[in-house]
């Protein structure tokens, strides 16, 4: 096992962030947020060198973040989009906008607002929430052992 | 500006992926998030080269989410802790590693349990929520221009 790798980590974190702990990985995953689809597409964006966007949008296919379609059988290009896994990371997502917004950007100017589509109002910043909604923060919370906490771990 | 930085996007998210987008980094912060604060401790649990160790705590210093204090005048040893901008990455670390419970570890596999304490009930999942509280999708919602959308930008 490499010593960089998380992957023998028993912590369901570590194992996310061995997927998508690095910049380009997230950055790939902001664009089909936004609904980039193609290669090209990806590239122009983010203005990637081609060969980093082909590891990583390899690496988010095996991970099955990512599919990769070929719309036509005909045609050479590959279409990539979100897995049910890929847009299950949307509140990730936005915690980590939010977050930017507020401590980097700054009140006033957030570049980006995310809107309920319904109302056209801008969404509830991103919590952590108890069962009876409470708004929850690290001071309210304990970590214990889950049903897969028997497994040998070093974490 | 170099080509990999993500600085000249006007864009929160890429703001923040700068600074988070890379696996040690986002483990350090995990283990600040279960209260450890010794470089030492860091190292100890993470099984992390000190060189890398000692970079991220300084680019977790630098970018003001993590504080570097001597308790002691006398003590060498300093102690990091999450500063405010560090404690509000809390919805966004239990995000992550929620879905990683969810499409990684899978259903009655989790490692860990995060619990409310006042209730000792587990938290809720954490998502994306409209004013009104209703949960809401990539499809429910759409991105718009805020306040600071009016810099020149390249996203």
């Amino acid at each position: 096992m490499s010593r960089t790798s998380l992957a023998d980590h028993n912590c369901s974190f570590a194992k996310a962030v061995e997927i998508l702990g690095d910049k380009w990985t997230l950055m790939v995953l902001r664009d089909a947020f936004y609904g980039v689809t193609s290669f090209n597409g990806f590239r122009k964006r983010l203005g990637i060198a081609p060969t980093v966007l082909s590891d990583r949008l390899q690496k988010l296919c095996d991970a099955q973040v990512l599919t990769r379609q070929r719309p036509k059988p005909e045609v050479e290009r590959f279409t990539y989009r979100l897995t049910d896994a890929g847009r299950a990371l949307f509140p990730t997502m936005i915690a980590l906008l939010q977050w930017g917004d507020r401590y980097i950007s700054g009140p006033g100017n957030e570049p980006v607002t995310i809107f309920d589509e319904r109302h056209r109002a801008p969404v509830q910043p991103v919590a952590v929430q108890a069962r009876d909604g409470r708004y929850l923060t690290t001071a309210d919370i304990s970590f214990g052992p889950g049903p897969g906490a028997e497994k040998r771990s070093r974490n």
